[in-house]
C-alpha cells in the first residue's frame, strides 16, 4: 500500500469524516539514540513553513552550535514571511533568552528554572493556538531531569485546543509522552562518523 | 562526553590531522521503515546550503506529492542564492524530468531505464564535482529493484573526487552501500497516526 492511503479495513470508528481526520493536530516524538531527531523536526517545520504555518520553535538544551544552520535559515524564512507574505511566521526561542526571565548562567537550578518557565510559556502559547508548529527541540531532557511535569505535559497535549501540530524530540522519551503522541519514530544509531574518530564538520553537523 | 567531541582514546590511527579529518566528505544513508529518513536528510541539506555549499538534490521514485514543499523551499532558496548570494546554490532534479533523456510514462523498463540514466548522470557529476551536497532521495529502490548496480554506486561513492557529500535515503539499503556508508540511521516506526485510519496533511506530509 503506497504512503498516505489508508487501508479501508482499518478506519477507526471514531465518527470523524476522513475530512475531520485530516484536520487533527500531530503530536510528533522523535526519539532514540541516532542522529536525525531534530533535523527530521525541522525538516516537517519546513513543509509546514511552506504550507504557510505559523512556527514556533523552542529549544530547551544550550547546544546552540549545532543548530545555528537550522536558526539561521528560519529566521530568514520568517523575514521572506514578513517582507513578502510566502510562507508562514517564524518565532524562534533559546531557553534562558528573549522570553521574560532574566538568566544567569550555569546553575542546574537556573537550567531547571528556565526550562519550567519555558514549559509554562508554551503551554499559555497552546492554550492561545498562538502558533500552528510546534517545535519542542530536546524536550525530552527536562522531562527526564525531572525539571517539567510529564503528567502536566501529556495532559496539556492531550487537551491543547484547536489544530496545533507539535513535535518533540531527544532521546529517552516517557512512556508517557509516547502514549499521547501519533507519531513515534525512533532513529537507531548504526554507524557514525564520530565513532572512528572524525570530527563534527561545516556544513554537515552545523 | 558531549557530541561533537572525540574521546582520545578513540582517535584512529589514519595519519590524518584532526583537521585533514573534518574535511572528509560524508557519505549517510537513512533507511528503515519510519519516517523522517527524507525529512532528515532536507534538514541536513538546509544546514548545508546555510553554510554556502552547492546542493543538488535528485529524486529516484515518483512521489512528488510528498516532496512539493520541500521542492518549493529549496527552489526559493536557490534562488535567494542566486539573487543575493545568501547560502549555496540548488538543483532539484526529478528521474524522467530535465535531463537529456526524453520520458513516457508508465511501463517498468521506462522507469529501469530512468534511473539508470539517472546515476549515470550523478556519476558524471560526482567526477565533475558539479556540487557539495547530494541528495540521492530514495535511491534504495531503484538499487533493490536491480534498476542500478550496486557495486558501482559503492566504487563510485568509495572513489569519488574531493570533498562531496552523499545522502542516500529509503528503505531496505543493501549492505554494500552501509559497508561504504560513513554515516546510518535506521528510521524505526513505534507508532504512525495512517495505523489508526488518519490521512496525510497539508503541512505535515507534504
Amino acid at each position: 500500500m503506497a504512503q498516505g492511503q489508508v487501508d479501508p479495513k482499518n478506519i477507526p470508528d471514531d465518527g470523524l469524516t476522513t475530512r475531520q481526520r485530516r484536520q487533527l493536530p500531530i503530536t510528533a516524538v522523535h526519539t532514540g539514540h541516532g542522529k536525525g531527531k531534530s533535523t527530521a523536526a525541522f525538516g516537517m517545520a519546513l513543509r509546514a513553513w511552506n504550507q504557510g504555518l505559523d512556527i514556533g520553535v523552542f529549544q530547551f538544551v544550550k547546544s546552540a552550535k549545532w543548530r545555528v544552520g537550522e536558526e539561521s535559515v528560519f529566521k530568514r524564512l520568517g523575514e521572506l514571511h514578513d517582507e513578502t507574505g510566502e510562507g508562514g511566521a517564524v518565532q524562534w526561542h533559546k531557553m534562558g533568552e528573549g522570553w521574560s526571565w532574566s538568566r544567569k548562567k550555569g546553575t542546574e537550578e537556573d537550567h531547571a528554572r528556565d526550562a519550567a518557565e519555558g514549559w509554562e510559556e508554551i503551554k499559555r502559547r497552546l492554550a492561545e493556538k498562538e502558533h500552528d508548529f510546534y517545535v519542542l527541540d530536546e524536550f525530552t531532557y527536562p522531562i527526564k531531569w525531572g525539571w517539567v511535569d510529564v503528567d502536566d505535559v501529556a495532559e496539556t497535549l492531550a487537551n491543547r485546543p484547536g489544530r496545533q501540530h507539535v513535535v518533540i524530540t531527544g532521546r529517552d522519551a516517557d512512556p508517557k509522552l509516547i502514549e499521547v503522541a501519533d507519531l513515534v519514530t525512533e532513529m537507531v544509531k548504526h554507524k557514525h562518523p564520530m565513532d572512528a574518530g572524525r570530527k563534527g564538520q561545516k556544513g554537515i553537523e552545523w
